[in-house]
């Protein structure tokens, strides 16, 4: 087989995809001698070389197309190669490839300025890192400095990344091998109604017990001690868990009430995930603070950062903030985050995201709640969805058991598997199998990535006993 | 004045230096208005904008051109827009500007093993990171799940990042305001003979000295409770501290004894900085860890990492590595890493450091120990030097106090003025001004702008007593 080189589905396609120089056995060889890479056994991994990618599609060496269903790790929210984003990085880097964070340059202000435009409320000055974890680093680090209160509340079934702080947040099993952590984090339980960890029947119920186990969690914890509440705006690898209408205005309230600073994690959902450039614009509700990274600039070139409120932002006028990095705001990495707002105002991405999701992606998936008798619950937003497996509907008892690995894990790595075959990418994270494509995929891709994942469901039909 | 365009006296300038698009005005105002800057009190700061770099050579938007002595954070090793790494990402981003770490990637495993070749001893696998905070965060985690020992060991002057546990090991100022900290790590006193902790009146006497208290404190700390040690092999922004002879190989003999992990933290002297790859190389020592970060690609595209040894990556051939990151190996910050050794091989970079520094720094500045009565203290080698400046030869007494600020600072600041008004950007640190050129400055430029400090030199002099 050879490389595809002309994609012509995607509207993000490139026009010039060259394979590697290297053969497959070297890529293969070098990765397995000298690369140790993340969350990994690494004599258990086998990772695939991929040779190059457009749109919404990447091919292996052997010229195999996968659409791409997890976006990589759910950054890639323009799509592989996209041409305007290719072209703002080599423009940057013939111009001004980098210069430091003390002085001003003018694509760092410009980014900064186009973020705070869309960003809610008074959140108008970004403090720019290098990823996601290190912007809830710095967010906790100002939450506490301008509150004076030490303690961070985080959900269960919550990802923030993996820097100390970061990592202690987490409310899922890659948080146990790195405890003790921070010290001062005490988990919560949010809205999860498929699951409710409240007996609640109804999405209104879920949200109002939710919010009255929150207090309860604030009051005993001491709202005198603590700085800051941080959640995903919707849980993202967890689980894509909505938040019920009501839950964030009501995390909003009680923040209000007692003091604390409202942190919203934004690294996966924010950038046009489910339509919006912030998703706390769908529910309302104005953090103080809020984190990004991946689809600002699509994971192109390394880039996360906080958005500040104007009150946080004061606070540090004439106080230091006791912060930073080499590459804050780094030149190189804030263009291709301009050309993803001039690309998303041209092609009106936010709008399509919301169309694909409710008129393409919703009826489809919720078809399969009746027709898949694997399938125990779909639940999602915009193009960003979470379709759960389980072994019996009635007590919902997941295909795959919490934190599943080798053998226990056989199921799902077959519905992957089975994905894989048919030349979808998939997401997967333990009974779940996560729906988060590039944003820019074509109405056609999407539709047959979806109709890949119906049938592959049917592997895992044949667990239900 | 208009911006010089074609800057000829640097071996790594630029074909194409072009302008922003962006009046200085609108730089200044977005800035700003939006731009939230490390380690500082934002109303304080009035951050210059830059408009282009060549070589060692940077300009301002009123054509004011800067030789670079602080090489920005001492991450441009090879300059400004050097092209061969400017064409190295433009040739990336057309191909492949990215890839999830758990693919494998053609860049990525060559820059692995590039790595590999040039580090020391069993060390050869690289776990890559965003930058040296995150780096040396995993590098304590690689070392705290190996030996199942949680504290760590670290110097007092001494710099390793921002983020949680990378702050806690810091032993400057930077980490006051973050505390409390990890929770488990002591500090300890390094050899300085200049100000040495240990009474001792020669190198030999305050290396056997500083290892005889390294040894205390691992015993009343508990060497069973200790995971690592670790060390910048040449302190970095905290004094340009290299150490005796003997030092390093008595900080391994160490860990040795007593079942400890040895961290190098390189991320300032990694590179070329010294004229070696990796700084231990000049001391004859292996550490089990070497962390790594701007010169590995001169800071164009955030990257970092640890480098790790056959006996620890093989601790997790079975067992997972609890961390990781999204953008681990990003294919585009490490096309650059690749360029970089292809260009310092190709121009001799490392040869051409030990000789700058032998022939042309180090007699310059020795001198000026007999001609300026404020400089108490001149060391370093390669590119990287420290001018330590003095009210008093005899007592020592810095210029400024330790951790000045406000006023306390003027003298500094007033030689920072001289330098910048001369055309030449100073690293400032506390009483010291330190040499940091990027590596492919020209002899001339070099003789150039050490001429400028020994003039701004005659303004610290007007401060002794």
């Amino acid at each position: 087989m050879t490389i595809e080189m002309t994609h012509e589905s995607a509207p993000g396609r490139t026009k010039a995809v060259q394979p590697s120089e290297q053969s497959e056995a070297e890529v293969r060889a070098n990765d397995r001698a000298h690369v140790f890479h993340s969350w990994s056994s690494q004599a258990q991994i086998n990772p695939m070389p991929v040779a190059s990618g457009a749109g919404a599609t990447f091919w292996d060496y052997e010229g195999n197309a996968y659409l791409d269903f997890s976006s990589q790790l759910v950054n890639l929210n323009l799509g592989h190669q996209h041409p305007d984003l290719v072209a703002s990085i080599q423009e940057q880097a013939g111009r001004q490839a980098t210069i430091q964070p003390a002085m001003a340059s003018d694509v760092r202000g410009e980014l900064a300025r186009r973020i705070s435009e869309v960003a809610p409320g008074s959140l108008n000055k970004v403090l720019f890192t290098n990823g996601g974890a290190d912007a809830n680093e710095y967010a906790v680090r100002l939450a506490r400095r301008v509150t004076g209160k030490r303690k961070v509340l985080s959900m269960y079934r919550s990802y923030h990344g993996s820097t100390a702080t970061a990592i202690s947040l987490t409310g899922d099993p890659r948080r146990w091998s790195n405890e003790p952590g921070d010290g001062s984090v005490a988990h919560f339980f949010g809205p999860y109604l498929y699951r409710s960890a409240f007996h609640a029947t109804t999405e209104a119920e879920e949200s109002a017990r939710a919010l009255e186990h929150l207090e309860q969690v604030i009051v005993l914890e001491g709202a005198s001690t603590i700085g800051a509440i941080i959640l995903e705006t919707i849980v993202g690898t967890n689980g894509v868990l909505v938040p019920p209408a009501g839950y964030l205005p009501g995390v909003r309230a009680l923040c209000d009430k007692y003091g604390i600073m409202y942190i919203a994690d934004e690294v996966m959902v924010g950038f046009g995930r489910i339509g919006e450039w912030f998703a706390v614009n769908a529910f309302d509700v104005t953090p103080d603070l809020i984190t990004f990274a991946k689809g600002v600039n699509s994971g192109y070139v390394p880039l996360g950062g906080v958005v500040i409120s104007d009150e946080i932002a004061s606070f540090f006028d004439n106080v230091p903030f006791p912060g930073g990095l080499t590459y804050s705001g780094h030149p190189l990495a804030c263009a291709p985050g301009v050309a993803t707002f001039d690309v998303f105002e041209r092609d009106g991405i936010l709008e399509r995201v919301k169309d694909l999701g409710e008129r393409v992606v919703a009826p489809t998936v919720q078809a399969w709640l009746a027709s898949h008798p694997s399938v125990g619950d779909v639940r999602g937003t915009g193009l960003f969805w979470a379709i759960e497996l389980v072994l019996d509907k009635a007590t919902g008892e997941p295909l795959v058991p919490f934190n599943a690995a080798g053998a226990d894990a056989a199921p799902m790595n077959a519905v992957a598997a089975a994905c894989k075959a048919a030349g979808l990418w998939p997401f997967v994270h333990f009974n779940r199998l996560h729906i988060a494509p590039p944003l820019i995929i074509s109405e056609e891709d999407l539709v047959r990535g979806l109709a890949i994942i119906d049938e592959a469901l049917t592997v895992a039909d044949g667990y239900v006993v």
